[in-house]
């Protein structure tokens, strides 16, 4: 089935209008169009980079809305304001380790500066969280990383797949 | 001298006698006939997904029977009783970073799947616990990847080897 | 401008006068002759290792010296009292995961046993703390393999790229 997707874009400029969200846009059209996984947006949000502000839109949406996978864009980095991960990490209840260390190795392989990134990937209840940086191309590119892992996930999660099947693998 | 291991097979299935736990029975195996490192099975048991459980026997094994490197097998997944890692996370005192860190990218290079485990490997007094997942085959490779390290850190841990040597690596 | 780097060397037997800190003057000669990144040695220290202690000289040369780099060197192994990653983790205020897998990533090409190394990085205010080995071959290759991003990272934290230049990249 559909993977129901939240994109929540972390940025004080986005928030305000003084910038545009090129790069929450570009994902949301990657989705649209099924082109890393069969999904579709059902959440779409900008926000400033306030821990609060993304805890409170994270809880909403994997408490309340029920969303599958959802995909922070931005303040993942060096500057101050760059909270994003602060936020995920006191969200999540069950850290996604191998997620996070793919989603670097392979991002290093495109630029030694992907290490200035601090991603993190987790669970909370039925919901897979996931960072990704705020530039359009390097966004994409994390979340093309960790997509092939994806639909799986969001299988194991809901418990489409059957402990049986977990086990004959 | 030889590594004293215990294995702790993590499964709900297992547990209650409805599935063969031959991921652990594999690596009792490889232990015993010292594929992996000079080492004997000292403890073994199968418990159930539950984080109460898997921490009771990780502190028996750690406090009470001085093992020095503890296998969990299974439970490392994304299903959402899969919560092996979380009960190592608050059992060990230092976490081992590099560890794993290389079971990951090790495992990355056998099948992009490895990014769905969530592996953690750490320090408890005197002993070393390590996370594999609870497939023969993939539990198997992560302990090889980390096997060339174990019997050094085992060294290090149980102060075998002395601060002078030590320095002088 | 000139990065403002503290070297902290974590060493019982250095603190106690019974080895020399070869690999603390080492990076010390490196930063001098700016052969990594244009910097000044503005800190040094050699601390036992011990948590308190360890706390202590970071705090002081992040909250009082503004100190840009804080280059901690030993005691990320396995042995006992290997316990800088410890006292930097609670220090830190954002981790630097990024940094931390490539350090580690890049370790493991040179020698698979780099991972009993235990590395952490992160950010406190406005000072980026690393954690490297205590050996001088490996003290040198691991700061080398985050060089690249860190004049990067301090110009960021310090708010010398603007918000501007940050969302344009
Ligand atoms: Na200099």
């Amino acid at each position: 089935s559909e993977i129901k997707v939240g994109i929540l874009t972390v940025s004080d400029r986005c928030s305000r209008g003084e910038a545009e969200d090129t790069a929450g846009a570009n994902l949301k059209d990657l989705v649209a169009k099924n082109t890393l996984f069969r999904g579709q947006v059902v959440e779409y949000c900008c926000v400033p980079d306030e821990v609060d502000q993304i805890k409170e839109m994270l809880l909403k949406w994997c408490d309340e809305k029920e969303v599958n996978l959802i995909v922070t864009v931005g303040g993942t980095g060096a500057a101050p304001r760059d909270v994003t991960p602060e936020a995920v990490k006191e969200v999540i209840e069950r850290e996604a380790t191998g997620m996070c260390i793919n989603m670097m190795t392979q991002s290093l392989k495109v630029t030694p500066l992907a290490m200035l990134s601090r991603p993190v990937c987790g669970y909370r209840s039925k919901s897979l969280i996931v960072t990704v940086p705020g530039s359009k191309k390097g966004s994409e590119e994390c979340l093309r990383f960790i997509a092939p892992a994806i639909p799986h996930a969001i299988d194991l999660l809901t418990g489409q797949k059957t402990a049986v099947e977990k086990t004959h693998e």
